[in-house]
């Protein structure tokens, strides 16, 4: 099909995959686990039979990319070498191997007239996937929804579309040899912008939409989709150093939460340092030696003649780089009233030996994920347990935090009888 | 504050009530769990000492609604007397007395660092409740939001304004009594309709919309929400008699899901008769003595001369009557196909002595409740045991079938360390 598809059909085009994808998401309700854990060894196998052709495609789509003036940052995110590729194969097969939590029950009870009850956790349906220039979100997503009998629709960044087919093709023909209908993974086939808009405006044919890559696609899913969305748009995430912290801990803390990577959504960007912790020189120090631009209120700015003043814009802002903001405060109060003024829900610590004010912090911060001293990087699925993560979601249903095979699923009750009537 | 506030102003006023109600909610988060079940034994008290001023109030709605010309149905859902305030005290009692699922741990998992992971129930925060006519709403839904910390924002029926006015300051007035916000019960102060549009509209203030009340509301509310909604529209119930039913379990369980309570949500809609199941003249002769109409297709027709001709239309209706719509199936492949074509994905229940035959039902049937060998009037939170419910959702996230108290709640994660870093 064409990449340039009337943007006037989007709408029929997206009914017709949505038809056919949840036609094969029923079949895959009936497959049992390991039937989808062997049809995605079987795509991790394709993958790796196919890498000819999945690199030659990718190197087509680099060679536009580089005609196109993609900075090198993008030319990155987009480019597969053979150990790339091999990466994503293993992830493939890695999410094959992973506990399935289909069929789990959640609650089992039995009623004083006898009634069986339990709420089992099934598939959710249908997911649209949209992203950027990643291909190896088309390999990772599919992988994730399949394992626990979701079907799939994804939708790739334009840069990476050849990239993007060459592994989707692999993908289905891993699964059609298992048995399984290759239309549980579809990948649009027009990169025609409306088709994006068609995909967030079904409801009650998509179940839940994915957006993954940076804030503007983001933001934009959020805006328009009348499909429920799994995501979180900005990780503003704060560490309070309290006046009974550690001070080693608080410094090996603060400086991996800023600085061991820049650019994920874990990473600290404020730190909020309590007037009554000692420590904060060394702290800061560390920041500034390690190449982070600190800026500060006037009593941060104090602790160091090497932070710059912050404007107000800085409390409200993910720099995703070698930039933090710091304010000095007066108490879990005062940095609770912070966080809930400036925060995003995502991550947020504190670092204290102080039991109760680390047990009052946890309770009270009302993000996705609160830590008590530990660095905010943490905030991984992978690290988190869960094998691997589709994404960080920070609204408040259904799935938070680092979401990955179980929030991929829902539940049904089943309740058992012996004939029971109500009467 | 007058009834008829202008619509330009219903953006306005939303913001204004979201804002106290979530601050509201901070508060609400932070009491304890006896704290708020006290807080509802005193609205519970309050509810009981006003009964002549809401029976008062509530005479006028009535007074209003004759010479307004309403059905005898709806003056009969909108009266109030002394025993069914009793029984509205008595509910937010009961209520105060739930398990509260807020704190609990959902799960708990130490990782090879060290760090120990948990996901503990919080409160959603603000959720948006919109009803009809039954004035008891205004006191059981604000009860079950309140229970787990929730702050809740009500608009009823205009034909209730009066009972629901008073119904609600009775409760605001227990509520600070015991020493928590008012502002955690807010009741739209305008009847504009562009109020509710707002309400809809508020995504990021208000977190969930739940609509009580008939289809008419439930589907503008699921049409125009921009904020996540917690409901059914349809009860589209189907019961699967299959070939090895025990005879008399299928007439009692098929009389009493059809004419128990013919107008409730559960209520069983359409009967599907296996064409090798041989009691089949008995059930639908059951039926149609206890005043049920019948309409069957061509092979239902042949089973009882009563049985008149159904159409299409009639397997996609719920009827709430005395009314049901017969098909005779040929085994569970097509009597799951009819209601994957034609469900709600509400109820769906299977009669069987066929142990292999109802476990594939039970696991393919797409519904929020898959029975056994049961009538499908048990879809209810008190028959499922949670002790009250704020409504049947069929949706596929977050809570599903009759939600209660737990499906009121999310969960953040926390994580607790000892100094750990990502390195």
């Amino acid at each position: 099909m064409a990449l340039d598809e009337p943007s006037r059909d989007a709408a029929a085009l997206i009914d017709r995959l949505a038809g056919a994808g949840r036609l094969a998401q029923r079949r895959l309700a009936r497959s049992d686990s390991c039937e989808r854990a062997r049809a995605l060894e079987a795509a991790a196998d394709a993958l790796r039979s196919d890498a000819p052709v999945i690199l030659a495609a990718n190197a087509e789509d680099v060679a536009a990319g580089e005609a196109a003036g993609l900075t090198p940052a993008m030319l990155d995110r987009l480019r597969l070498d053979a150990d790339r590729l091999e990466g994503i194969a293993a992830a493939v097969a890695a999410v094959a191997a992973l506990p399935d939590p289909v069929g789990q029950a959640i609650s089992r009870d039995t009623r004083p007239n006898g009634l069986v009850l339990e709420r089992v956790r099934i598939p959710i349906g249908l997911i649209g996937i949209i992203y950027e220039s990643r291909p190896n979100v088309t390999a990772d997503a599919a992988a994730l929804c399949v394992r626990v009998g979701n079907a799939a629709i994804l939708r790739g960044g334009s840069e990476a579309v050849r990239s993007n087919r060459a592994i989707h093709a692999a993908m289905v023909r891993g699964l059609e040899s298992a048995g399984l209908p290759g239309e549980a993974i579809q990948l649009l086939p027009t990169q025609d912008r409306a088709a994006v808009g068609a995909m967030l405006a079904a409801a009650g044919l998509i179940d839940m939409i994915v957006p993954r890559g940076g804030k503007g696609l983001v933001a934009r899913v959020q805006a328009d989709a009348r499909v429920p969305v799994l995501a979180h748009l900005d990780g503003i995430n704060h560490t309070y150093v309290h006046a009974a912290a550690d001070p080693d801990k608080a410094r090996r803390i603060a400086l991996d939460a800023k600085m061991r990577r820049t650019g994920i959504c874990g990473a600290m960007e404020t730190l909020l340092l309590d007037a009554a912790f000692p420590g904060s020189p060394a702290i800061v120090g560390d920041l500034v030696d390690a190449g982070c631009a600190v800026r500060g209120d006037a009593r941060a700015q104090a602790i160091d003649p090497r932070v710059t003043p912050a404007d107000d814009a800085d409390w409200d802002t993910e720099y995703l780089d070698a930039v933090l903001s710091v304010a000095v405060v007066d108490g879990p109060d005062e940095a609770m009233a912070h966080i809930a003024a400036h925060g995003s829900h995502h991550t947020d610590a504190i670092v204290t030996e102080d039991a109760d004010v680390a047990e009052r912090f946890l309770r009270e911060v009302d993000s996705a994920i609160v830590m008590h001293n530990a660095s905010s990087q943490f905030a991984d699925g992978g690290e988190f347990g869960l094998g691997a993560e589709i994404g960080i979601a920070t609204g408040r249903l259904h799935a938070r935090g680092p979401v990955a095979l179980e929030g991929l699923t829902t539940y049904k009750w089943l309740v058992k009888g012996t004939g029971q009537v109500r009467g």
